[in-house]
């Protein structure tokens, strides 16, 4: 139950000046950039690092000029004026097709995650002949970010990767975690009981979800801000996967 | 564009002990709880209400043993072990029925939000006996309270009320916006530039759902927090509404 005098919460942009490369340090970055703003990492902080940022240094960067797109990506294309060779691409991403309508290719990935062109992304990306995918396991990206700050830092703060996925009914895209570690991404309100003394029907909310929301407003859209810290949100420590995030087919009515 | 030095964002729980009853002036109950903690409310605040507080301050509480269901309502609530005056309620609370299946109720709201049970919820009310609706306008409620707090306190924060919804495709509810007053709900990236002078397409963020959903993690589930403050996220005022939220039905792929 949340305490009554429950803590601020507080969420502080990390700015990292230039290019992040294949092979960065993300780890490095990280503390650096918190020094360069007063700011010490802790454990029982939570660091929010972008998809963006997880792919470039993991190198997960298609050039255009390598892909040689199929018939039918090109016969997709040529009908919705798309570049037949990023359509490959978000083919190649895809482990099942949910909706390809009115120009708009909705992609199941082979994490699970179910979102627009299965998170090819071209905007941002070095040279602007290339696209970004998403990191191959971005649970174990996160891990072993982890794992590098305890090394570097001696600090194990949670890890949430995150990327900006639209949604159905809802305009509008919002940021949500592809890839935790460190911590529980769902907390269960099961059991609890509410003021008037009756049992709360299961309640579970995907807080890490509503970690990576609250990080896209201090983070925006362009990459200088690839990190943020949320600061006093009591969490269970916990190996945590984004695949908890992920619905089961048999139980989801709109895949 | 981000500032490189965004400022940090604070989110400030604010607890009110006891019951809201109908008839209850939020805005004053607001600037009790901010000041009990130690806080002043600025206009340039974003000021974040439960709909549970709305709706129990509006009334909009349905008695079980006021209602008589109908026949469809009897049917469906003897096959799958529910309330036949709830599942009414739900009925007459919905525009359209997106899904009924497996038990799960998803209904369009005359709002148009899509959304389990329309919205209606049997947790936390007083008496047990009793169930909770969404506030008629919700964009009409958060309006309103920010007139009363230019009225009792000379502020004008932008007002989001909000509700916890479940999704397509990820386990678990997020808060998300249902009323708006003050702001705009969405920011477009459309025409800025990256950092390599590439335009990017058009990305729209559903701000006002990561608000949502980042008070949510200082209010928790059950009735003690039914506001939270959001300071230093910029803004540019504006009437503001969550209908801009809603999906156009003719582009919407999983309606």
């Amino acid at each position: 139950m949340q305490e009554h005098m429950a803590a601020d919460l507080r969420i502080i942009p990390l700015h990292v000046p230039g290019e992040i490369r294949k092979g960065a340090d993300l780890a490095t970055l990280v503390i650096e950039s918190a020094e360069a703003r007063g700011e010490r990492l802790n454990t029982e902080d939570i660091l929010i690092v972008t998809q963006k940022a997880v792919s470039k240094a993991e190198g997960r960067l298609v050039r255009l000029e390598d892909v040689q797109p199929s018939a039918f990506a090109l016969a997709y294309a040529a009908e919705h004026n798309k570049d037949p060779r990023h359509v490959e691409v978000v083919l190649r991403e895809s482990r099942r097709i949910v909706k390809m309508d009115r120009g708009v290719l909705v992609a199941e990935t082979r994490h699970g995650f179910v979102c627009a062109n299965a998170g090819v992304d071209a905007s941002n990306v070095d040279g602007g002949g290339a696209l970004s995918l998403l990191p191959v396991d971005a649970d174990h990206s996160a891990a072993e970010l982890r794992d590098r700050l305890r090394e570097v830092a001696r600090v194990a703060p949670a890890v949430i990767i995150t990327d900006t996925f639209g949604r159905a009914w809802r305009t509008g895209i919002t940021n949500v975690a592809i890839g935790v570690a460190g911590m529980d991404p769902l907390v269960s309100y099961a059991g609890q009981t509410d003021p008037y003394g009756y049992e709360l029907r299961v309640t579970v909310v995907a807080v890490a979800d509503e970690l990576a929301g609250a990080a896209e407003l201090v983070m925006g859209k362009t990459d200088g801000v690839p990190f943020a810290i949320v600061r006093g949100f009591q969490y269970d420590p916990s190996p945590g996967s984004a695949r908890e995030l992920v619905r089961d087919a048999s139980q989801d009515l709109f895949r």
